[in-house]
């Protein structure tokens, strides 16, 4: 099955509103198995939208809208769409039912124009939207194809598309889709390319890279008549991928949610482990990603922002005559900010981490994007330079990132703290 | 003149990454007064992205891609213009040198199909990209049309439009375009909506609202023959939104970039003073966000992330029998830790934060989205109640937003500090 994804609507067009539903409603179309080849955000004006309504038509089964059910003259959605099927709009009672209840409900009075969000052509499927006055719809085109109308307000069209439409489009396309994410932390993006190429070009499943700084996620998709035999052609490319990328590959995930926080924070709760930091460059950053993890709070104790000199004497003990002969940006202050903060805290992995962001300040003995990182566990602390490049925020975000992994490898290669609490 | 965005890239089509390129261009283009119609999203697939761009070149005169410019297989967004404006791709040894540089700055090694990214029409006009590999262009397509490749990531596509591509579309329509910024926290967007009603929906100079959480941003832009005459129009409509708003404007500023952050780091270095932090559910995201202001190591003395409350004791003195008495989250706690940082570190100002981000935990007497934020400067410490609402990542956000505009306001408030140096 084909379907298009069709936003109606000025405010989008212009960039008023982010187009939040146009993402909403890929991703379960694509957790559907349903085919989706092009999104449009066409503004609330009759010809444009009947030329795109045709045009989709002629590419897809099914062409799903979002807004323009409103009251108002503008919202054009549902006249131009009965235009499309000529077939006139007629008021069905059961959809005006709806409606005068909507605004019963809700204590409010209804405006003679409010019935125009009852009307719809004979054959239409009126779909009941709970959270708002406009009905969604179902408009049948001809014998084989439809348009499918929900309402613009997200918290309106999510629910009304999960429980009344995804239903619908399953039932129609009878094929399952299955992806598994496999994030990678250490390769850049056109090496992921180049060690992958052959099976980022097969046919199913298929492979396909998202990058974020620093990071990039591999989402592997294959289809089938049942969840077995799509995961059946799933699983041997995931293998060949942890068997080509080795120990850049730090997780392989059922959804799209993660991230290197996620795996350290459960890396640390699954050995009973605790951390904290010590800032300079990321201030405050790596504590602010590892406590972004809901239920961090039994891993990450604590942490120290020390960005001004003086601060990493006072809280951390580390010596202004070491500051001095080394430089604040060095692998002596590094190692000395982690002991002092695994020591302070009590905690059994800190990290820290000192650099030079940027955009000022670099030499040639010390360029922007030196980074010391220093790890302390049980078994002492060692330190791991990093050259980074970029602006300020990216050597900051790839500081952060990589202090974080090398908490996730800590955390890995402990041996389990029974009994051990916060 | 018309233009059109088509924004190209699978994980764009599938819902991956959300779309805000199409709205960054959108309001662009409505601030150069350029009329757009269309916004499409295409895959990665060469046949129906050449369908998309002659559709699209049979209504614009310009089509604006994002995305796709990288140095893999699946990049065809240029490869396929090429072959829309009939003429060949050809290595540009200008490109080259442009990639070639980015490599050598970045310190990484080159694979050979990054030269790919230096491939043009011989037509057409290279646009440097100063914070990533893939230089942007202008490829003429005829006589009087053209296709603008910009690169997907946001950080990259961003200032290369403002800095490359409106002037450019400006020049080409033989018009002067000057924009200021007014900076709003502490209102809602409906409610800057219903005040500035009148203002938003004047031709010129045009009002549009920006929002990220709980901040709304004013886009005031004119357009001239002139520098002159086009800031002429904008004074007055600044002026009346200041009268309108009063204390809640924060900042004007000449561009888009600015935060809540950066004047309160300003302020702060105008009157030599040193700020700390002391962050229980913002974890570090406080003084993360100060520190991201280029500059802030004259004011950002460091911090103190006090996650579990055994850490609230060690580092700030925060007594465990008033934890337990009021509970974490409490006016007492948070007051108990900013003294306590101000203390420690020695500053002028400290700025604390306890609450309950959720999004468990939440109770009757305390439920979610509880915060105190206290603030210690030399007149004493202040607490600031806050009862915020939405999901763990908003409540946290807003939290640091609200702590930095208590700093703001407490740095404006402070009698200048002579001779103070960190």
């Amino acid at each position: 099955m084909i379907a298009e994804i069709l936003c109606v609507g000025t405010e989008l067009l212009m960039g008023q509103v982010l187009n939040t539903n146009g993402q909403f409603l890929a991703r379960e179309l694509a957790a559907l198995g349903v085919n989706l080849y092009h999104q449009t955000v066409v503004g609330d004006n009759p010809e444009r939208l009947e030329a795109a309504y045709r045009e989709a038509l002629s590419r897809a089964e099914v062409v799903i809208t979002s807004g323009g059910l409103g009251p108002t003259q503008d919202d054009i959605t549902k006249r131009v769409a009965a235009k499309v099927a000529g077939e006139p709009l007629v008021l069905r009672p059961e959809a005006e039912a709806m409606v005068r209840d909507w605004f019963a409900r809700a204590g409010r009075e209804m405006t003679p124009n409010n019935l125009g969000q009852a009307m719809f052509t004979p054959r239409t499927q009126i779909l009941p939207n709970r959270n708002g006055t406009a009905p969604g719809a179902i408009v049948p085109v001809g014998e084989d194809q439809f348009i499918v109308h929900l309402p613009g307000p997200p918290r309106e069209l999510e629910p009304l598309f999960r429980e009344q439409v995804a239903p619908w489009l399953a039932a129609r396309s009878g094929r399952v889709l299955e992806s598994r994410y496999v994030r990678i932390f250490g390769l850049g993006e056109s090496m992921v390319d180049t060690l992958l190429e052959d099976l980022e070009q097969q046919a199913e499943p298929t492979v396909s890279p998202y990058c974020s700084t620093g990071e990039v996620v591999l989402r592997v998709t294959a289809g089938g008549a049942t969840r077995q035999e799509a995961l059946g052609k799933i699983e041997p490319a995931v293998a060949e991928i942890r068997h080509r990328l080795g120990d850049k590959v730090y997780a392989v995930c059922d959804t799209a949610e993660g991230s290197l926080a996620h795996s350290a924070v459960a890396a640390l709760k699954a050995k009973g482990l605790t951390v904290a930091t010590a800032e300079s460059l990321t201030g405050g950053l790596i504590a602010a990603t590892l406590v972004n993890v809901p239920g961090a709070s039994d891993a990450v104790r604590g942490g120290f922002v020390t960005y001004q000199s003086v601060a990493k004497t006072l809280l951390l003990g580390v010596p202004a005559e070491m500051i001095e002969q080394y430089n604040v940006v060095s692998a002596q202050v590094a190692e000395a900010m982690a002991t002092g903060a695994r020591e302070r805290l009590g905690v059994d992995i800190a990290v820290s981490a000192t650099g030079l962001a940027g955009p000022g300040g670099g030499t040639e003995a010390i360029p922007v994007g030196t980074v010391f990182l220093g790890l302390a566990t049980a078994a002492g602390t060692k330190v791991i330079p990093l050259h980074l490049t970029g602006d300020r925020e990216r050597i900051r975000t790839l500081s952060m990132k990589h202090a974080i992994h090398a908490v996730l490898r800590a955390a890995e290669g402990s041996p389990e703290q029974e009994g051990k609490q916060p």
